[in-house]
């Protein structure tokens, strides 16, 4: 949701702009962080997004506005722009932004722009492009600090002072003569160390380090789990080539929380409001269809018991309670052991000893639900309207928190990502197992008491 | 899931235990890192954790793992050992640490080691108790750099070489004579500044702060959003009381993320294993009898309707596929639009725009499946039963999805958290709205063509 600070900011952009009042605006544009700048930018429409961009003054203030731009607004004000100043706008980004940034547009685009580059630049940009956007070396960047082991302080503290702005300026990193990875020194190590000291007799030689095809979720794990504040990203013969730097990470483990619950209720994995409305169907059909098929499964099964249906027609009317119910335990069993696994709560020797107090947890549900189903069906029919309700819901909400439970768990040991038990997955095969079960148990009883 | 390396982890610490080989698995202890241990801890049963946990040397060493071990085995831990033992490692523990463990203990145990604790410390530790676990005050921590503004680089670096640890030791916070909070200069800027500079003169004044009653989820959007390593908590008269750091802030996004799953799915709020098996029913009761009520509501709706669903038994045998469709589809757009509301990518001027566009692909969805019913219903027996499950499909579907959209955009107006739009509570208005408005369509179709 919207701060108020933010509203308020989005609400004075727009009064300027109607009132034309240029020059308040860019003073107003030029004391806002970028980082509330590009929730402005959300709010504009095309034209006043090429406006407002176009106030804001200095190369250096746009490229950092640029960086934080959602990516569809970043091509509405690409596109429109001369080829040079995109490429002079994109050599003062840093090179991971550029990359991103880049690999948004369409191929012809960018690699005009990419031609109007130097040299370096354009192999810097290009050689990030070429890296998976959810791995190590789709989210590192290219620009730290990084010195020879046998610099000595003093010189390591002029090279920083001449270095322009890199990220993350509080580790230096240290290579030998083959630009090999050997160890990190701290920045409070340079404030406090003599002057003469080599870096290597200060550096901490154990650097965990990440290879660039590391999946994403791996490297926030690692940089999490250690409370590091960067990851060195190495190549194959241990070159340093970028660090993963910790706000990058925090993004990460967002986005990966969006794609959970998003895949969870079987809608897709982002939320980029690009997304055409086709691809939103399409993300959407494979779990819709998995209910249909589900629903075709339980029509076929009830085909069986179509005397019975006609005749306990109170067995009908409960459908929507009972599988409501039944759906609900299975999508709250599978949630918890899904987020359970995933975030190593759940795991270890007691694993087995955890799935026994899951169930024992929809069960006693399961219970608790039948015995107010049954005084539900005595108090609008008669106890054996009751107790053929109560049956009913027991088998279904057990089936439910047993489907739910056990089958991320059985996806797990057949290594298997258990968040492929989606909602939509859990659903309906709780729909095929409770109508099943509760079918012929219902059934059976029906027939046990017109036999006594 | 547990990686490789912690499962070899775990196994090569069972068989040193096993073996009796204590001078090999102390070594093995000293050598891997505090978190690494942790995982380790949650394998290990009662009595191997008190073993384990005294075979580590050192109480720099025993206090940073008990920082990192999970409530429960740290509580199995703290509540055998000797009071005078435990004041001592907690004394060596961060305030920050050591206050989540005492927040977790007996009341009485807790204050005993309180006792037992210098003045300073117990003060400290107390102080940090008093606020909630979820607010700025609750998760930062009071070992951090901090000098007064008219000290000169040469002084902060005497103070900085002999200030033991300190959390996030990249920045240097600056106050003036009555501790208010004036600036911040970084470790870098010390490096490279002449030793004679005041911080003064270096320090950014602009510093953004909260105060310790700032939720932590706000305090996770400030630093994720600006890209901070650290943010200072200040008192109501900026005086500063605390930091918080990047690395507090990922387990506060995870532990956000794992909430918002759960709560979602209705079981919940957090994956604590020490939660006995009652609370998870309890937490889990709400939902479930929601979903309870909304079958309750469509039970009474469709008693209305008795004679038609005897004749046309075919309704009642697709009851599991509509209802299964309907439900998915709503918790499909709810999901969408919760998590867009909830990181700021739905929002702003063109959220009506956006809302249009996921209405519409409900729609589209609900048009798609209605077709696929018509040629189920046709295949199984005519095309008068192939248009009513469609004309049942349709309306369900449609219903579903402009509840699951509409549902938390009205909380959101209501300014009401959109969260609490549940899957449950979604499912049930949908099942309910759904029979409601799929029996009224279906039966004034079967009136229109029994009458022509």
């Amino acid at each position: 949701m919207q701060s108020a600070k933010t509203r308020i900011l989005i609400e004075t952009v727009q009064k300027l702009m109607q009132t034309g009042a240029d020059a308040n605006l860019r003073r107003l544009l030029g004391k806002t962080h970028a980082a509330d700048l590009a929730l402005v930018f959300r709010s504009l429409s095309g034209t006043e997004t090429r406006e407002v961009f176009n106030l804001v003054a200095g190369l250096d203030e746009r490229a950092e506005l640029m960086g934080e731009l959602d990516p569809d607004i970043q091509s509405r004000i690409v596109t429109r722009m001369k080829r040079e100043d995109v490429a002079r706008l994109v050599a003062e980004m840093g090179a991971d932004e550029a990359a991103d940034l880049l690999g948004h547009l369409e191929e012809e685009l960018s690699s005009a722009i990419l031609a109007e580059l130097q040299a370096e630049e354009s192999i810097e940009v290009e050689g990030l492009m070429g890296y998976a956007p959810d791995t190590a070396g789709g989210i590192m960047v290219t620009d730290y600090l990084c010195l020879e082991e046998d610099v000595r302080v003093e010189e390591a503290v002029r090279v920083i002072r001449s270095s322009g702005h890199v990220d993350m300026a509080f580790y230096v990193y240290t290579i030998n003569e083959f630009g090999h990875l050997v160890g990190v020194v701290s920045m409070r190590q340079l404030v406090t160390a003599s002057p003469t000291t080599s870096l290597r007799s200060l550096m901490e030689p154990n650097v965990l380090r990440v290879r660039p095809d590391t999946d994403q979720e791996e490297v926030a794990r690692i940089v999490g789990r250690y409370n590091y504040l960067a990851i060195p990203v190495v190549d194959e013969s241990n070159v340093l080539i970028g660090i993963v730097t910790i706000d990058d990470v925090i993004d990460v483990i967002r986005e990966e929380a969006t794609e959970d619950i998003l895949k969870l209720a079987g809608s897709g994995e982002d939320l980029e409001e690009v997304r055409s409305i086709r691809r939103r169907v399409l993300d959407r059909v494979p779990s819709l269809s998995m209910l249909f098929l589900g629903g075709a499964f339980c029509f076929a099964i009830l085909s069986g018991y179509i005397d019975l249906l006609r005749e306990k027609v109170l067995l009908v009317l409960v459908f929507p309670l009972v599988l409501g119910l039944a759906a609900t335990s299975a999508v709250q069993s599978s949630s918890f052991v899904i987020r359970g696994l995933s975030t190593g709560v759940l795991g270890g020797r007691w694993l087995s000893r955890q799935v026994l107090r899951e169930i024992r947890v929809g069960l006693l549900l399961a219970t608790l639900y039948s015995v107010i189903a049954l005084g539900f069906g005595f108090g609008l029919e008669s106890s054996e309207a009751g107790v053929m309700i109560a049956i009913f819901t027991f088998c279904s909400m057990g089936v439910g928190s047993l489907v739910g439970t056990l089958l991320p768990l059985g996806l797990m040991r057949l290594r298997t990502d258990p968040i492929i038990a989606t909602h939509p997955v859990v659903k309906a095969l709780t729909h095929v197992l409770s109508v099943a079960l509760g079918m012929v148990a219902v059934s059976a009883w029906v027939r046990w008491i017109s036999g006594g």
